[in-house]
This record gives structure tokens, C-alpha cells and sequence, in this order.
């Protein structure tokens, strides 16, 4: 058991994220005390599966004295807690968040907190397609890579340190990138696959006919290809309003791709765009 | 132990699909004899893992006095034996094969196979993105469903009866259509899904740099989103030449998906896309 590297911490946001990460600071770290805030069903429920020790009544009570405070909410609904936060967080706190887009929380993060308060924009490259602390498990961030935000502001603040090493025990490898870079890579492989399955669930939908035609042929490539649209509408709109010009072209590179592959159905250059399939599935699979 | 339904069963293509048949067979009628046609070293392989019995040296060396005909080979290669398989199959035999696409095989097999040899299209929607016997698995059928074409002019031939018992008993349920409504039904939840994530894969790796990214961030999304681009060039070249039309059409579905969402990225919209995506999640997971 390692010594907890934050006595206090606050989750503001105890859904899948939240609750994983109360969950695996519990198992990892007994020590650290976890007040959490959400709407009162979800408090009670992280109370009732004891992965919070307190639940706050409002973010101010919860951000108060807390050594480390994890934003685990939409993107645009974090960024519109930073004043609050910044009202009554304590001086020495650490704010990290885990939103699936950077460039605006970092840069609202500018606006609102002062040091000594400092913000470390973060994302763990993990999750289920379904939400809810009801999802969550200790086991989240096992293998998964986390999106950490350098800023050279930042130097070499020893809380950003103790931060990476709970994340470590955690089982979560720390990936460093600026948030521009973060939020082009993730454009194309998270937000894209993303709204792929949900084209292809409203395209099989539409398709369906009375007779139950083409979904009573359902097999397990349309289940998997279409498993993350279950993924929940509200923390989508966020990164949807957030990284839209990202998106657009990720986008608008599959458009092309799919018309290629429209061109060669018929034409010897199909392999080649099997061929390139093929490597980057040996790719993803390559140890790392 | 169910009782053969078939003393001696010819599999031409003893790979992934051919295999898998052939473990099932052993496992559930180990009184049948198999006799498995293939590459000289997939077909030692296929015997040294016991899933045949006999390896023939030709197509009509296997087909000789078996009783039923597995044809699990790419849809083209499976037309082309069809002249042999006529030739050489036992009067009392049933021909059927595996193949991703039925019109053109079943148009072809009424061209060749002359009563009493019966052609039976059928179509396991089960698999692996990986090919080969080496990934071949008895339980490949187990809770799939196994497309069968029928045809009025087959009338109640007993044959037909016993195969839909044995897939019973492999564990497969057999879904009966006619051979368009199948080519059609597959373009949408089989073609598309395997062309899309060829395509996704496609894009994230033309979009890959030098400094790694995006792949450095890539996460289970983009992983399961690329499984199927693993899939053989030759099983999809096939399918390709012999669905183009529905595929087609499928691609220019997923087209316009893809640009409605690209226009609703900051509207209200994309929640009704969303819910939409929701609901095909639910009812691809409905107990049947």
C-alpha cells in the first residue's frame, strides 16, 4: 500500500470517471479521505458503495481543504464550475480534470485559477460506452494511457509529481502532449470512432424494416462497430462543442476514405487499403 | 451425442469458417467422416489439429461419395469448383457453402448442380478478423445465426432438414431469407461495418506522425473500432465483386450519416442522433 499522495481529495463529478477514480484511490491509497459532489441520487449511490466518505452538499464545501480536486463532469459543465473553485479552493490545491477535449478547459483554467492554485489538465484515455457510478470499478485506469497537459508555466511543481506517481499506482501511464496536439490526436481516435457508431446505429436503424430486415441478421461485427453508441449525449455535446473544428476534419478524412473505398470495390487497389488495414491493426496491438 | 446426420462431409477450405466446421463436427458426431480439401499446408495442419480425417488431393477426390458438401471458401473460388463439384458430387449429395454474399452462388449453383444434387446457400454470420485454421474454434457456431437461402423449388427435401438439425446442435440458430434480402441485409450490417473500420483504420494511419501521435493516444475506442481491419484481403475482395451494388448504397448511407452529424456538431440536433444510437445499442442487446 503506498502512502496516500493527497490527504483530501474532492471529485466533483462521481459518474463512471469519478466513481472509478474514488474507487481506485480507496483500494490503492485507505488513507485519503474523499468527499465527493453530483446530484444527490448519484452522491448516495457513490455513499452506498462507500467510494466517497462525504458527500458535499454544494462544489464550494466540497473543493474546501481539499489537497487535490478531480473534475470528473462535461467539459463545458467543468469549465463552468472553475470560478467557484477558484472562489474556494485552498491555496495549495491541485485542480486536474479528466474531459475528453483540452484547449478550452486549459485555457478557462487560465482565466479563473491563480497561484498557488494550480491546474493540471488531464484525460484518461479509458472508459465504458455506458455511464454512471453504477459502471465505475477501481480497475479503470489498469493499462490505460492518461492525457496529461504540459504547460511550461507549470516547471517542475512537485504536486504535478505526486499527481503522476498516484496515477501510477493506479496502473495509468502518464502520456504528456500540449493541448492542441491532445485534441487533434483525439479527433481522429476517440471523438471520430465515436461518432462512427453512432452514423452506423442511426444508419442500421433507418435500414430496419417491418419484417425486422437487416438487425435480425445482426452478427457480432455490427455490435461491436455500434457498442459505443450507447456513450451518453451529454458528455458528447461538450466535446462535440469543444473540439469542432477537429472533429469536422476528422470527419471530412473519413468521407474520403469511405468514397476510396466506394472507387476500388471492384478494382485491384482494394488491397491496398486492406493491406494498410491490416498493418494498423498490428500496430495497435504492438507492445508498447 | 447426437447422431450423424451425414457419414462423410466434404470441406473444401479448411480455414477459419471450414475448421471451425470441422472441430464442431468431431465434437458433437465423432462418427463422421471428414475429408477436408485445401492448400497442401493448410490441409496438414487441419490434420495434425484432427479436424479432418482424409486430406484429398483435388476437389473431386473430396467430394467423391460424401454426402455433404461444405463449401467454405472466398465466393469467387467457391463459384469456380462448382463445374468440378458437379461433376464429381454423389447424385444423393447436398451442397452448401459459407459464403458473405448469396445471389451470385446461388444463381451459379442453379447454372452447374443438376437435381438430385441439391444447393442449400447458407452463411454463418460468425467469425474472426483473424483468418486460418490456426484461429479455428469448434465453438465458432454457438449462439450465431446461420443465414440459409431458400427456394421454392427446393420443396421439403429431407436434406435440408437434417443440415438445419446439425447447425441446431453446433449451436447456430438458422435464419431463412431469400438470397437478395440476405446481400442487401449483409451491405448494412456486415459490408459497412467491415469497409468502415478498413477505412477508420485507413485514416489514423495516414494521419500518424513522426512524433507517434495520434497513435501514441490511442485507447480501446479506436482499438475496436480497427478489429475487423484485420480481416483477409481475398474473403473481401469477393464479397466486393459480388455485392456492389448493395455496398454501394451502403457507403453512400454512411456518407450522409456522417455529414448529418457533421452539420449538427454544434446544434441540438446531435442529441437526436445520439438517442438514435442509444436505441439500436438496446436493441442489438435485446434477449431474442
Amino acid at each position: 500500500m503506498a502512502e496516500a499522495a493527497f490527504s483530501r481529495v474532492a471529485i466533483l463529478g462521481t459518474g463512471l470517471v469519478g466513481g472509478s477514480f474514488a474507487l481506485a484511490l480507496r483500494k490503492h491509497f485507505p488513507e485519503t479521505r474523499i468527499v465527493g459532489w453530483d446530484r444527490a441520487q448519484v452522491l448516495e449511490r457513490a455513499k452506498s458503495l462507500a467510494a466517497i466518505d462525504e458527500a458535499a452538499a454544494s462544489p464550494a464545501a466540497a473543493v474546501r481543504d481539499a489537497e487535490l480536486v478531480y473534475l470528473a463532469l462535461p467539459v463545458v459543465r467543468a469549465i463552468d464550475l472553475l470560478p467557484e473553485i477558484a472562489r474556494h479552493a485552498a491555496p495549495q490545491a491541485l485542480v486536474t480534470d479528466t474531459a475528453g477535449t483540452k484547449v478550452a478547459i486549459v485555457r478557462a483554467a487560465e482565466a479563473h485559477l491563480r497561484p498557488p492554485v494550480l491546474f493540471l489538465g488531464g484525460h484518461p484515455v479509458a472508459g465504458k460506452e455506458l455511464a454512471g457510478i453504477e459502471h465505475a470499478a477501481a480497475e479503470l485506469f489498469q493499462g490505460a494511457r492518461y492525457a496529461l497537459v504540459r504547460r511550461e508555466a507549470d516547471g517542475e511543481d512537485e504536486r504535478v509529481g505526486r499527481f503522476v506517481r498516484l496515477l501510477g499506482a493506479l496502473g495509468a501511464e502518464a502520456v504528456w502532449c500540449d493541448a492542441e496536439t491532445h485534441d487533434w490526436a483525439m479527433a481522429i481516435v476517440s471523438h471520430l470512432p465515436q461518432l462512427i457508431a453512432t452514423a452506423l446505429a442511426g444508419v442500421v436503424l433507418d435500414e430496419t424494416d417491418e419484417t425486422g430486415m437487416p438487425l435480425s441478421l445482426a452478427g457480432p461485427a455490427v455490435q461491436e462497430m455500434t457498442r459505443l453508441a450507447a456513450s451518453p449525449y451529454d458528455t458528447w455535446r461538450d466535446i462535440c462543442l469543444t473540439n469542432t473544428e477537429n472533429i469536422a476534419r476528422s470527419l471530412d478524412r473519413m468521407a474520403q476514405a469511405l468514397e476510396q473505398l466506394r472507387r476500388t470495390l471492384r478494382s485491384r487497389d482494394l488491397e491496398k487499403e486492406f493491406a494498410a488495414g491490416n498493418e494498423l491493426y498490428r500496430l495497435l496491438r504492438q507492445p508498447r
